[in-house]
């Protein structure tokens, strides 16, 4: 199956991403043909107004994916990819807006940020972009999160009405792959943030992140070392889980009884919580630190060459359909 | 001064394009380095459902331009220079809904166009698409009519905008040119329109010629050959006001006298228009049928390439400026 994702460039790479969406891709590439790509065009619709760490962030972007472990997939930048401009420009042309308006990350975002000027055409347009950017290469299947499914839907119903007025099976309707992995939580319990400061990066190194790690918020009932705790509603569990310590029973049982009978206190299970996060991310801090400059133009350009040349057969096969000269 | 226009493929050449578009066109090409293309993507915002003629209705618009000698000129196809469509995406970032949705013409087409249907994305962006094809060239004038002033504005909004929120002036600010050449009425007097079947083609002969103007609609109130007629509220003195007539002193009087004292008929005073048309139109006629496929295509390819090779250069700075990678 062919596999298509993308990530925007919006800030420093974190360990959410690490765990919801690296770990998945790498998964992925096992078994597939797979096209990571970085959207930094995406980028634009909420970040117009400063784009000062753009080429950066999509520059690292590309080392941390290199250094995770994905170039054995397709890795591009949607920018390089100019064709992808061209089709969603040809699909706004049969995308009609109640389409968009109805989108409801559309709404959402737009209560959310509303301290950003949202009400850019480009923002409404962002599912027509990323239609184009899943049917360019006929991608069969995308990873998403739940808040993306309606995306994949609008993707398929846009396949759908292509072929139907143009009366040619150009494009085939992807599925969602939905990813069941858990967010993690910032260091504070709340959801990961630039703006609440409360993000683990995850090209780091050991001091610093014994230094984010040991003063988690933990589960706010257990005030004292004697009083009883529970994993359930700690945020530092949510960080077991993605790390391995639940797969490892022993350890699991540790933490649980440890922790409901107040016999380990939190630092302790932190320590151990240290422990496998680093086992599992030394061997990419080294990797990252040993990638030259060379090898990520070397593996992005490659990447883009590679996409690039998927993207214009398909556009030759649009432009035929739509019956356009050029 | 550097000027740019576009006309969109949507049906045969006729003769308003002539006497409200060409003629414009033709004069500004004498003393400005001027810029004119085949819109066939802005084609798509309104006839996107069929598009079987779309391909040889711009052919024969590039064909008609070389036969009435705008080959002086620029002259390429919109779809040919893909950065358009890469400007526009980065516009629809920077320009609120806002601005789009107070547009006059996108209410009045709306309105005008219910039989289709037009509440597409594509539709909407009109004018975010048409801001990219001027500012692409930085071009400095846009000969346009009066509904279409608006749009050259928001152009100089768009161009203001970038230029700001990215810190660098990228974009001059082009001024509209307006036209005062009258819209010619179709042959029953009304608006030309396909749909009314009242249209002259550009490209026809004297015989089919004479059996369109022969019967053209005249003052309503010159119902017999004795009434006196008014040639201010006659379609075919417009005709004449197109064709040349009225610069000639004793034709006009032999017209006013003749059409207000009841000395001459209709009959008369059209066989005079279409002296004067085939005058005109001949010449057109007989380079439009000596030009060949290759004369076509040598001349639009060598168009392409020049606009392409300064839309490249302007999408070089646009990309500095937005701090994009590619």
């Amino acid at each position: 199956m062919r596999i298509l994702s993308g990530i925007r460039p919006t800030g420093k790479v974190h360990i959410g991403h690490y765990v919801g969406v690296f770990e998945n891709w790498l998964n992925l590439q096992e078994n597939h043909e797979t096209f990571y790509f970085v959207a930094d065009w995406h980028a634009l619709t909420t970040h117009y107004e400063d784009t000062s760490m753009l080429k950066g962030y999509t520059y690292d972007l590309l080392k941390t994916m290199i250094a995770v472990g994905l170039d054995k997939s397709v890795l591009f930048v949607q920018s390089a990819v100019k064709e992808h401009a061209e089709l969603m420009l040809l699909f706004s042309m049969i995308v009609p807006l109640s389409w968009l308006e109805r989108v409801p990350t559309y709404k959402e975002l737009k209560q959310q940020l509303a301290n950003k000027d949202l009400s850019n055409a480009g923002f409404l347009l962002y599912p027509v972009l990323q239609a184009a950017d899943i049917l360019i290469y006929k991608a069969e299947g995308v990873p998403v999160g739940e808040d993306q499914v309606y995306h994949i839907e609008l993707t398929r119903e846009i396949a759908r009405r292509f072929n139907y007025i143009f009366k040619k099976q150009v494009f085939p309707e992807p599925k969602e792959l939905l990813s069941k992995v858990p967010k993690l939580p910032g260091t504070d319990g709340r959801k990961m943030s630039k703006s609440y400061g409360n993000i683990i990066p995850l090209i780091t190194n050991e001091q610093d992140l014994s230094k984010m790690v040991l003063p988690m918020i933990t589960d706010p009932a257990r005030k004292r070392r004697t009083d009883p705790g529970n994993p359930e509603v700690c945020p530092v569990w949510e960080y077991h889980k993605a790390f391995g310590t639940a797969d490892i029973p022993e350890e699991k049982q540790w933490i649980f009884e440890g922790c409901t009978q107040a016999k380990i206190g939190c630092v302790d299970c932190k320590k151990l919580l240290l422990k496998h996060m680093v086992e599992k991310l030394q061997p990419i801090w080294e990797r990252y630190e040993k990638i030259t400059n060379d090898d990520v133009m070397e593996t992005v350009e490659r990447g883009n060459k590679r996409a690039s040349e998927i993207a214009q057969r398909t556009m030759e096969e649009v432009r035929e359909a739509v019956g356009i000269m050029y």
